[in-house]
């Protein structure tokens, strides 16, 4: 089935759902999911709307110009439009650790993602074993101090080559530059780990073990300029107890970071995530 | 704010989001919630719709026949309305065990749920003392196999006499006929204390301690004609280890079991759960 | 069965559970629970020793004397010695939320837990009903920057009439001196509404909006004289989402709150925690 | 560090502790971990204890006869004895669901586990390639009602060849015959798609759908002979809600499968499980 997801914000009024519902049903498109969130304090309304293009009237190049002008300008909306059968392309960065590396590889080469991967980016070249294991081009850009604006240049301009759309950290400890998170607005998704915000920065799992929490956790979020504190897609935690060294923080750890990485990556590709300010809406 | 809340369900078909929309919205009404599933197995659209009533043209006493009318006859639908302002009436079933009733009547008291609870019924006068604290109208129905229709009529004529809309079994230790549950379909919660369909019927701690389980669970579902079986609503579960005897078991247990019942009892009270066969729907 | 607990920290050293386990053997106390803990970034040995009196040779009122002398300088320990015959005595404070001294009155009057809570102290009257539904004394104490001296010498005094062993902070919300901590030092068990270290503070659950988290949490910890910042009990987690209002936060958390709070004050009285340095020792 | 793992188990009795502990230190041996659990139901001591080698009088290849003649005796102990410097042998059995095979591929190929794989075998051809990626060898023995003993046979002596200590179903769609599991006591790990004993057998997803359950689990356990109904060595849950499809559920549950396998494998190769009649004991 062809569908289009339209995922939109604007200030909330009587009778959005109504009219979106109905430029949908008089053009023959059948709603095959919807869902909406009035944020009250912000009075600003949420909604993700999918339907079956196969009797839609309007042809697939010209729903973005019709909705933008018929609804957009009135309602002040924010929106974006994607298609089913288009295939988002996704570029990795990862530094010397394997287990996100792994998982997202396994996934994608057992059809679980609907997802292409040209290229994964490095400022090592520990993981060129993995990536050559799964056949998936690895680029090494060593980066110091001197040479981090000429190499993420080289980066851009790469990403731009293979057409990519998202980037994904995984596990990359490695700040990314202003100007490159510009280009990739919350489009790029990070793991962090810890449950922020306890933890923000380097070691958090020493953090962790010194503060003597009872609990350790992962989070998966947007990138922006400021450390560790862009919109939260996923979070997620594990037990942990007194006998836990950092050793063991960090292994049991791991488990988290991987599968909380790979829920916020699946749900950015199945665009149920609409970032508004530094928040996300998440849709089931 | 003034609301109404229709949970309804009916065979999918396209056009029914923007209908029903339509009717809420041309009338004046205020959309401040929607949502919708379909079951794409059974073919099932469900929606929870709320709108303020403020302005809404139809007076409260007649929305229900026009819904009726103009939508339920023609899309097959069966819904209920409710609204915000009645405040439903709560029978509490009780026998030994005080854990589920203290946590109710807790919340209850401290004003944190929108109900009326005008008695409490018991097959043993234990927990009088408990329902006295609280001024709650404490009546015992001592059930023996001779007794039990004729005490049961006394039961639903009390029950009747007190217009009690829905009843909770807080750790009721006695199976309720099917007469009784007729009367009140999806209208009886209970809690059991195994994650079903684990361990059904008697003594799931023992059957757990047994088979050596590393979580247990509780389970809020349903009052159907079948033990254990009916709709489940809310679960949820602890870890446990070798070291957790029966009585540790036990003690573990109580303290999910009121926090699962509370949480269906609250989901009831908010007409947030729509039963269909033998699943619930739970909106959010 | 009477028992003994005995609950110590040590330089770590080889040969200390071969003499220790000795000492209560060869005196005929038979050993119905032993766990230990190395803490290898410390160097400190921790163990829990629990053992049936009924054939020790020792009587009760030497052992202690007897560790001491034979062992405790011996291996520099610092040990703590208690009796399962003894029901310690534990004072609440509360201020206006009712949910964790509900949950904590629910327990002490089912009998779940061994103690007395021979008194209330409150610095509003709001609870006083709660207090007289489960007849525990209520003292008020109204807290101003003017009269916190002389109110807190007042509340020390009734604890020291009252013979307290132990303070149980359930959503009190006024900072205790440091003089009050240090009277009760590792023996004052806080709830925060928080998973800590994020949300130190006023507010959490506002602050946790605000930040978009996907996961809120509760903490129970001794009170030190840092702001929530003392050895760590318990935590626990529930799941939220962008639906999930400041209002909700609270709903949810409660439930949260008066569960580990709870846990935390049980661990305590079974005499399952030893703190060392800023963090917990829980034994199981 | 080299050290000695001692788990055991006998009929429960006083003094045990003080003289297995007392056999280690006398020798020179330092324990560095103790944990014991006493049965009460039973009446079985269990424990385990790991001593440093480094000055330990008696050399490594009389241990087990030592302690075997000095206290196994006396005791009635059960006991197994284990060296850390020993690298034990896993097999991997798979069908054609590749998640788990690389969670284990991938954590044995980081170094994660102190283990060797030296084949994988499966029923079918699927997954050749996956194991082709890791370098680990990989046989295909098709299973037929008529041909299952003789493919046993085979699988049995190539297991033998390569001196396989114990296996792991990872997601192995064909039940083993009682004589493989009699050759393998407690030496097979299985990964079974539910919370055991909830929907024991087939599709366990599908039944889960069916049932409406609020939550799914995934469980590790030994093999035995009743299907399904081994001893259990780790559960995990993750929430689900109408809105999860079966294949919606399929795809949460494979995360918890492989995450459950691989805890529970890492417990197996640490040695920390001791299983008992139907249960296990896990050491942390």
């Amino acid at each position: 089935m062809n569908t289009a997801k339209l995922l939109l914000h604007c200030p909330d009024r009587a009778g959005i759902v109504t009219d979106i519902t109905n430029f949908i049903s008089v053009n023959n498109g059948n709603i095959i999911y919807l869902d909406q969130h009035v944020d009250h304090v912000e009075n600003i309304f949420f909604m993700r709307i999918e339907w079956d293009l196969e009797n839609f009237l309007i042809p697939n190049e010209k729903i973005q110009d019709y909705f933008d002008t018929l609804y957009a300008r009135r309602y002040d909306i924010t929106f974006r439009l994607y298609f089913s059968d288009y295939c988002p392309r996704m570029a990795i960065f990862v530094s010397k650790l394997s287990h996100c590396l792994y998982d997202i590889l396994a996934r994608y080469t057992a059809g679980e993602w609907k997802v292409e991967i040209p290229l994964i980016i490095s400022n090592h070249g520990d993981l060129r074993e993995v990536a050559e294991r799964f056949g998936v081009p690895f680029h090494v850009f060593p980066i110091t101090k001197e040479n981090k604006e000429e190499q993420e240049d080289r980066e851009l301009q790469l990403l731009q080559d293979n057409r990519v759309d998202f980037i994904v950290l995984a596990r990359y400890m490695q700040v990314l530059s202003d100007r490159m998170i510009y280009k990739y607005p919350n489009k790029i998704i990070n793991i962090h780990h810890s449950f922020l915000p306890a933890f923000v920065g380097a070691k958090p799992y020493h953090a962790a073990f010194e503060r003597g929490v009872k609990i350790i956790g992962a989070t998966s979020h947007y990138v922006s300029s400021a450390l560790d504190a862009g919109p939260i897609i996923e979070q997620d935690i594990v037990r942990v107890t007194h006998k836990d060294t950092i050793p063991a923080l960090i292994t049991k750890g791991k488990d988290l970071e991987k599968i909380v990485l790979s829920r916020a990556v699946h749900k950015h590709i199945e665009r149920k995530i609409l970032a508004y300010k530094n928040k996300t809406v998440i849709f089931e």
